[in-house]
């Protein structure tokens, strides 16, 4: 089957590889749709601390470079292993692939208690082994599917992945409902975020983002009120703290990550309110310490999801997610990921949002 | 009267002043015990954000510099105003001062919320204006006035304050019983918030100290394990992480503000923990952002107190806190406040911990 892999920075290729075969406890998906997320873009830069790497074999999948890439995948179940609950997962079903993967050990605190998502040792499939959602085909582990609700189509189904991003986000924040909610960065996650701040309660949602059409959808999906902060004479702390009666915001979310928004937080969030970082820097940014604890500010972060999708598929089912189709700005080809992929989230930004690849012609 | 006074960085003076007046609604109080505090140290180098300046009258007090110092105080009652409840409090009561002022306006949502630590406008009796512990008298808004408890000694008296702020760190953290605490830095802050995490049920406490006379008292207040953390080969986030099982501490306590602290912090939190900064920084450091992230860390800070005396002093009352007076390393009169106070504290650190002054001779 064809599949893109990862090599390194700068090298991805489109590799012909065999289809995978299927586990006892496995099943196989035909993929529909793979999102091309923000760490694919990333990663043709540099090497990501989840990925896999060249030369030592990764602790959670014994894999080294290369692997296939894509972990933002929607697809069809084209067959089951013989130990599969066959009540939950059968041949023919649409479902989403949950793909964080961790070590899994009795000795590993956060696998223990259930933390997955912090484990020391945790990756993606499509990042760190285990296959890859830019392929035609793709086993996974049954506890890491979920089927697709009714009515929900196999497009927005590859926008599930990062929706579960948002959505632990936003539990992680300890947000309340009548919250007032400051996002910067419109990117795929900082507009999910905004869509199910909404479905939690929020009152007032403002998001801060300095690509026009990044902007527009934002009106689109959730936000009372867009900031370009790249405006002359825009203060956006200080606007919220207009907006929102002298207070600040309670809940603000970096989907950014410069050192830019980290100050923005830290400035408009209200006195206790929570500053949760949702972007990965790659760097070490200088905090405002003495502002955070004069506010005694919460600042968490969030790491990819902990079981949240059941409950979020359940949202999803019941109808609290329309029209996220209309963050997918572009529909490919796997031959066409680098170059109206990922370069185009490089040097597009303006233009792009979500970029969908179909593996299969 | 006698009264020390602050003129600016490297400029404190002994001067003859007129005694308080007492208001309405205040209490007029002979200074019995001042404590010398980190933040009178650090004026001496630089002017602090909580105090007064030279030029422009402060938003809370109205006062410009010069003003009287020390907002560690304990003492007797000589004078109440008119409108003062004498059923609480009367002349011939030993009392200490909490001395937290705040703008107290219906339009600081910190103020009308009642979480006035938070108020931009925050400052400190002594520092800001409006008299201070070292003084032969002070008089104060009847509100912020604790009766002492029977049995504690006015020299304990004045670790009241520091103590207030240790038990308001404990509470900001949101530790529960059972958890496992880490200080770093075993200055008086340091070794007040071991004692009350002992109090709210701390299973294990270690602290880290350079210093070897604070390491000897963190083992009589509430440490299991105490660290050199300059001891050559040790590590503290890993020996923390050996001494928990692999976990790492509940929460971590930064009551020393460097660097090195922040970075052992971070490292040292077990997933999902607490860390709470209760040091004042006054540059910005490097956060290791991903890390915070990958752990899901609750990062925060505490400042001085907010409603806790009352709480705190039925502690005391209870004897939760007895041997606190070994924390108590030197007495000295006013006029040996900069040479065997401040410049004790600035070049003898590892003789010194708390140094109380006593204003009437």
């Amino acid at each position: 089957m064809r599949a893109i892999r990862y090599y390194g920075p700068g090298d991805i290729r489109l590799d012909e590889i065999p289809e995978p075969q299927v586990g006892a406890q496995q099943v196989k998906i035909k993929v529909a749709w793979n999102g091309i997320c923000g760490s694919d873009v990333h990663s043709y830069s540099s090497l990501l601390p989840l990925s896999a790497t060249l030369t030592k074999p990764h602790v959670v999948t014994n894999e080294t470079l290369p692997v296939v890439m894509g972990h933002e995948m929607s697809g069809t179940i084209v067959a089951v292993g013989p130990r599969v609950n066959t009540s939950r997962l059968r041949v023919g079903l649409n479902v989403v692939v949950e793909p964080l993967l961790s070590c899994r050990k009795s000795s590993c605190p956060c696998c223990r208690d259930g933390t997955r998502n912090n484990c020391p040792n945790a990756t993606l499939i499509g990042m760190g082994g285990c296959g890859g959602g830019l392929a035609e085909y793709i086993s996974v582990d049954e506890d890491l599917v979920h089927p697709l609700p009714d009515g929900t189509t196999l497009e927005v189904g590859a926008l599930m992945e990062p929706l579960a991003v948002a959505w632990h986000a936003a539990k992680q924040s300890n947000m309340q409902a009548g919250d007032k909610v400051l996002i910067l960065g419109a990117g795929p996650i900082g507009l999910l975020v905004s869509r199910v701040v909404r479905v939690f309660g929020a009152s007032w949602v403002a998001v801060s983002e300095p690509a026009s059409k990044r902007r527009q959808l934002a009106s689109l999906h959730g936000a009372d009120v867009v900031y370009d902060p790249t405006s002359p004479g825009l203060d956006v702390p200080a606007a919220v703290l207009q907006a929102t009666g002298g207070r600040g915001a309670d809940v603000v979310f970096d989907c950014a990550g410069h050192q830019d928004t980290l100050d923005t937080a830290i400035h408009a969030v209200r006195p206790r309110g929570s500053v949760v970082n949702v972007a990965a820097w790659g760097n070490k940014p200088a905090l405002d310490i003495d502002t955070v604890t004069h506010k005694e500010i919460r600042f968490t972060g969030a790491l990819a999801y902990d079981r949240v999708h059941e409950e979020m598929l359940k949202a999803v089912a019941a109808g609290k997610f329309n029209e996220l189709e209309n963050l997918i700005t572009r529909r490919i080809w796997l031959e066409d990921v680098v170059e109206k992929g990922i370069k185009a989230l490089m040097y597009e930004k303006d233009e792009h949002v979500k970029i969908l690849v179909r593996p299969n012609v």
